[in-house]
């Protein structure tokens, strides 16, 4: 028994989110799938973020276990044949020791939150944004931003249907940096509450709208209530860009796609 | 009567391209039958550039005539209506003088071409890529497009198709950069040729692969026959950035997206 670390790229689009539902269509399915074509028997696919529908990935991370002996080359073209045309992609295969786990070993996730604060909708990233078309002052976000920074308990920002079973979470990184039409919101922790980012970025949207003040971040975290912290951001501005581990497991800047195509 | 410019942005896929065609969906038709739906009779819309099928554009510019007053805001807010769903949207309008002409008043054109140089296919960027999983070394690409830089004539990379009067075109810019698994090639000039920049990209994919010397660029072009130069890349990895004109009709950056969606 192998077990293979697996870096994924997939489009949200279309899909229920990384696990199985009774209806739709799931990117853990598309993926064990995959690998059962090649194992010839049922695999389990164990994920790093367990993102939900319409949320992209640039770099989850995965692992199975497989008893065949093939090369991490092979892997990923196997994979990657059997799972068109769905917009899923491995894009490195690694691998590990057998006690590795894609999600108790890693030690940090990294996401990115994309707004467009243009006033023509998106043509071409239909999907991938929010369109904000009254815009957003992200200088004031970023102020806003801060106060969430550090270790709190996230209560205001957590789905109720979050399972964790604390709270309380330390968020490392928090960015709000203007690109052009796009405002993008860059937020890093070891790991996240259930719809923590999406509620945080619906929050911040209020503050760079000028109906919140800066400061108003910090009473809603301490409030506690979810219904003290704003709506939920919608799915499709999401990316997960990356897991991090405590060694580097694919070798260097990982496959994450450095693409800048339109701009 | 005024005349409007107008800055658009369109995904190509499921385009027949700009231009109107016996079948399939022309992005023409459906700038002009949105203009058609304000004025109450038909419009014609000049461009440009006229984008083949699958070929995206950020900065693409018309210009159309229309009678009904109306402020450029509430111009771009209709016909952004009207169109849905396609996947066009106007990002400016400005009212210019009633000889200014998109197409022959416009003194540059930018196209970026981007290549994905990973194994992975691409599960976000599919259909605005050319997916080459076997890499390619830029720095020589940047060696071999050197060789096309300044006024030449350029049979040897225009379309059997091309309706133009004269082959010869001066090329302002062709850089070859590396961005992280992707390599874009930037290309400007006054006018292009009919599949100019896709002729241009297929050969210098060729120098890229090794298959070619850098120098060879050099010979294709002195040989004055398609046959010469390489095969034309795909429509789908070509962007339509910019159009320049002698006074900024748009005000500052334009409304081209500065989006860098992944990465």
């Amino acid at each position: 028994m192998t077990r293979w670390a697996l870096l994924l790229e997939y489009d949200g689009a279309g899909f229920v989110g990384w696990q199985r539902q009774a209806v739709g269509v799931a990117i853990q399915a598309v993926v064990e799938d995959a690998a059962a074509h090649l194992a010839g028997a049922p695999v389990t696919a164990i994920v790093a973020g367990r993102t939900d529908a319409g949320v992209h990935a640039l770099g989850q991370v995965a692992h199975l276990d497989l008893a065949r002996a093939i090369t991490g080359e092979k892997l990923v073209s196997a994979l990657n044949f059997h799972m068109r045309p769905h917009r899923v992609s491995v894009l490195r295969a690694a691998s590990v020791a057998p006690d590795w786990s894609a999600r108790f070993t890693a030690v940090g996730r990294d996401y990115r939150y994309v707004l467009l604060t243009r006033r023509g909708r998106p043509a071409l990233e239909e999907g991938r944004v929010w369109h904000l078309p009254h815009g957003v002052d992200a200088a004031r976000m970023a102020e806003g931003a801060r106060h969430l920074l550090g270790r709190h308990d996230f209560t205001s920002f957590r789905a109720a249907s979050c399972q964790a079973n604390s709270p309380w979470r330390t968020l490392d990184r928090l960015d709000v940096v203007r690109r052009g039409d796009c405002v993008e919101i860059l937020a890093s922790a070891r790991s996240f509450l259930h719809h923590q980012v999406r509620n945080m970025v619906g929050t911040l949207k209020l503050v760079g709208e000028g109906r919140w003040a800066p400061e108003a971040m910090a009473a809603a975290l301490a409030a506690r209530h979810r219904s003290k912290a704003g709506p939920t951001a919608p799915p499709e501005g999401l990316f997960l860009t990356g897991v991090r581990y405590p060694q580097d497991v694919f070798g260097g800047a990982g496959g994450r796609v450095q693409l800048d195509a339109i701009g």
